[in-house]
């Protein structure tokens, strides 16, 4: 049964979709005519309503692809099949607190703040007040502010930006589970982001061109960052007709590619001898200090492996055949 | 602070990761030596730990992505690629019910699981005993089978099998936000689906030939479903190299078609008097109702848009700019 | 040095291509005023010259790429990225006798005899009148015609149309060296397709739909093809801007499916006993004989290796290091 | 009829190729026994012929894509999917001219001297001895050096190499009609390119990186080339299976981006006075003159078209439809 609040997806006879939070009081203003919302109740998801001309809408739970879509914009927002599958690289899920620049129209937002539920959170900040703004619009839309930290604040200058208070999780980004950038310089703040998240949180970022990946791999290789990847996601779709089954004429070619790399924590080498290990160790007692580098430690490197390596989970599963291991 | 219980991956120095519930009793034996977990507590997420031969190993809190590729698996796992996309076109999230058929080794299960959370759901089948086997260990490594019912149960005979509890939404799958399935003949079991998901759900599958879309669509077309879709993802890795950027040399080019649909609901048409709509409505006056689609409707068409409809958010966010409608 | 009759591509300061036959008698009229042609012997290919309103024209040769592009069409031609491949696979060059149906609005045909030279020959096959006449005067325009022989006949009647002087090598396509088919069902001509070329001779053919590729591999299973491959081709462009890199926002992303095969001559196992192999030699005593398989022989076997075998021409180059063998 | 020197390719049971100039006297050794070739006259191409211990061969014409995978090499060659491509963008086709740096292995000299025929000219640069060598026995086995001049020579020198008779077609490449790269730093050589092709003449060539990309649009940006386009192919490859027809489960995802250029003859602009326009064509009397682009121009643009400009064939073919202009 609906209940007033719950998010509802209309949808006229021509596919036209209006996203609302449910109000049984409240009417729809439609090019179709009047829709009295009061037959949501009865209608429930899945149901018909009809206009006082007597059009028939849809009344749907929107998807998390549907919220992402429906996100009012004014720049491009980021595609779902990006959004997809950084949310697995990144493990953002129930719980989870991560951290978002720019904010954008919101579409990320949204996706994230619906994914951390109401145990997780996210701290998203954008520079420009236009899109602090609508961004707010549009989470506000989508019944998911109440997940996020928004901050009007250029991170040139941090992730401590005015009005948070230091060690309220509600509102300080420090120590998140994760990070992800879609902004145009990201290798600018690489020493910020590697402040703000935990030791050995991923990150991630989006940038639309191969100069801007150069200049990003380069920021890394000085930067406390492990296991850099640069991909790209192509959907292509197909006509679904049956007996004459054949892919889409045109597609999407490019929206961005995906930059992911993972903050390296406390040094990591095989090769260092064992006292200094002894030593390393003993200078990062706390699993909660800052991310604190050791300068002299030899350079990370940079995974290029195609193949991630098959992890062992062989104490709790015996007897178990063993993985054969193909990625993507 | 990590807590015994709580999910760690280790990671050689060569890369080899070992995923376990942390136990500070436990000694993990490596190729590089035994390892005493009790330094986990010290190190936490991010830091590093020595085994008595001094290899260091990194401590992390896994990732989605590690999760699902950590599955030991006997079967193809379907890829994180796909499943990215899958829950986002599926809304998965906190809180969500959702089913699954088959298990197989348990990959997509695992992500499903860890998404829902602990107010979420999922219900997964599972035909051949040594799947349901295995697919049991691997969520119980992961720490995610409390979040799951499983069946080894073959759903030609539908989604009700011995063991479940009637309208016990903990082992009953009965009006379920949305449906996957990954089995070889979708469309035999498209009646089933129509019946145990919530009207207006949303529907999906994995299928490997072009064949088998074919197949499915034919079905689809007599099922009560709507809105299909047929794509494929494909993601193509770049060599991390800064001044010698370019594409991997291979890739994956094929690991599955996803087909989705929607569960078409309660009859929809813009097309039918007046008189017999509102009896229509009349017909469904329980939005809890099964699923009676009326075999007299106008049958539902296939919407072939690659684009999506813009989605009207405009009473909430009133001045914004209009969508600009990119699709993927 | 120009001399009438030569092809020349004029292009307009908008990019707007005229192709003509060099006429210096001949004037140009355009959007930007009258061009007297006299001049282009003047300026040559890579020359300037003006119209009467001061506009002014570039002289081209026009590449292959050009001519194709240039065709004047009313359905879709087959795309340069297409063409160039099945040139290298069908082994189409100087002096070669190549098949082709339908003529549609002579695309193919324009390459197909660019490339043959006056020492080949081009016979090509249209039903449609229409079409039949447009190829025509696009094979005019190009200057290609007299390298063409232009039947007006339906395929499923066979590839002796009326008109042909059989044994005539300038009308009659017997023994052709190669042949492709860019018809709807092309399993239909499959035994008449056997019968035109040599032994030996590669074939191609070009479907839009997977369940066309579906029909045509069954149809070849049972014809005396061999070495079957199905593949498409994909151009991906990219924006030419050195500082901001990346691929064009759209692409094409289905022209059609590439199907190649081979005719497989006379029969070829290594499994069957020595007599019956001399036996079989001697009932193929003319190597210009009629295309007559064996219909007792093993049925040939498709060839599904992605990788071509490497090619030994050791006793002519005998020092050569190995063949690495990577395939595109 | 074979006659001798006839290229042949003889195929194994297993599918091991081997090419070799038709000699009726020779035998060939291999894994399966000893061929007397001398039974090809009867066989002919298509037919099969027997080694002594009974092993049947297939006796073929070899297609172009054969000639080119049967390069013997000690580096990458290039692929069938590029040169195909090039083939029609670079207009090359009987009776042309044309340039290739570096040779390599000599599997795109092999695939131009095929085009070309015995009227056109393939003139190709390479600096390292070795391959030099190579490329010369690969050509001498495809039985195509005499449309070839090769030089050892190292082109950052020009292309007027010694041995050169200036002025001989057969060895001077002056006023070549079309011009490919594929050498490491192709910007170092862009003012010769210019001086060595005739005006108007496209230019392409291959690169590996991104970065190269950006460097060599850079060089362009101030040499005098027009029309510059940026591009990569892919082929993807099916399972050729009509009941389970799919793609092959991995491709090859990279072997270099192609860049096309077009020489940009004599100084082009619309926007310049009239009298300086006649100015200027009377600087370039002779269309035979040797390239001199006049510095003070207008630099010239890039076309960043997706869709190229139909062509006017009008007056040629008066009452055709219009063309519908898709590109690839």
């Amino acid at each position: 049964m609906l209940t007033p609040g719950d998010l509802i997806l209309l949808v006229s006879p021509k596919g036209k979709q209006y996203l609302r939070k449910f109000d049984p009081e409240a009417k729809l203003h439609t090019q179709d005519g009047v829709i009295d919302l009061s037959q949501v109740t009865q209608a429930g998801y899945g149901g018909v309503i009809a206009s006082h001309m007597g059009s028939l809408y849809r009344v749907l739970r929107p998807s998390t692809y549907q919220l992402i879509k429906g996100v009012k914009r004014s720049t491009q927002i980021m595609y779902p099949k990006e959004i997809g599958y950084l949310l697995l690289k990144l493990g953002i899920g129930p719980g989870v607190r991560v951290v978002e620049a720019g904010s954008g129209s919101g579409g990320l937002t949204t996706a994230l703040a619906y994914q951390v539920g109401d145990t997780g959170r996210v701290y998203t900040f954008e520079r420009r007040p236009e899109f602090y703004e609508l961004s707010g619009k549009n989470l506000e839309a989508a019944g998911l502010s109440h997940r996020v930290a928004r901050y009007n604040h250029d991170i040139l200058q941090g992730f401590a930006p005015e009005g948070m208070v230091p060690g309220d999780p509600a509102s300080d980004p420090s120590g998140a589970d994760a990070l992800f950038l879609d902004v145009r310089t990201p290798w600018d703040h690489l020493e910020q982001v590697a402040a703000v998240v935990c030791p050995g949180a991923p990150v991630g970022f989006l940038l639309p061109t191969t100069n801007q990946i150069s200049d990003l791999l380069r920021g890394l290789e000085t930067a406390p960052f492990e296991d850099v990847e640069v991909l790209e996601i192509l959907v292509r779709r197909y006509k679904p007709v049956a007996d004459r089954l054949r892919p889409e004429d045109r597609m999407v070619a490019h929206t961005g590619f995906l930059i992911f790399a993972r903050h390296a924590g406390t040094p990591f080498t095989g090769s260092i001898p064992v006292l200094d290990r002894v030593r390393r160790t003993q200078e990062n007692p706390d699993d909660n200090a800052p991310d604190t580098p050791d300068a002299t430690a030899t350079p990370h490197t940079v995974d290029t492996a195609e193949e991630p390596h098959a992890t062992d989970t062989s104490n709790m599963a015996a007897s178990d055949p063993p993985p054969s291991g193909a990625d993507a």
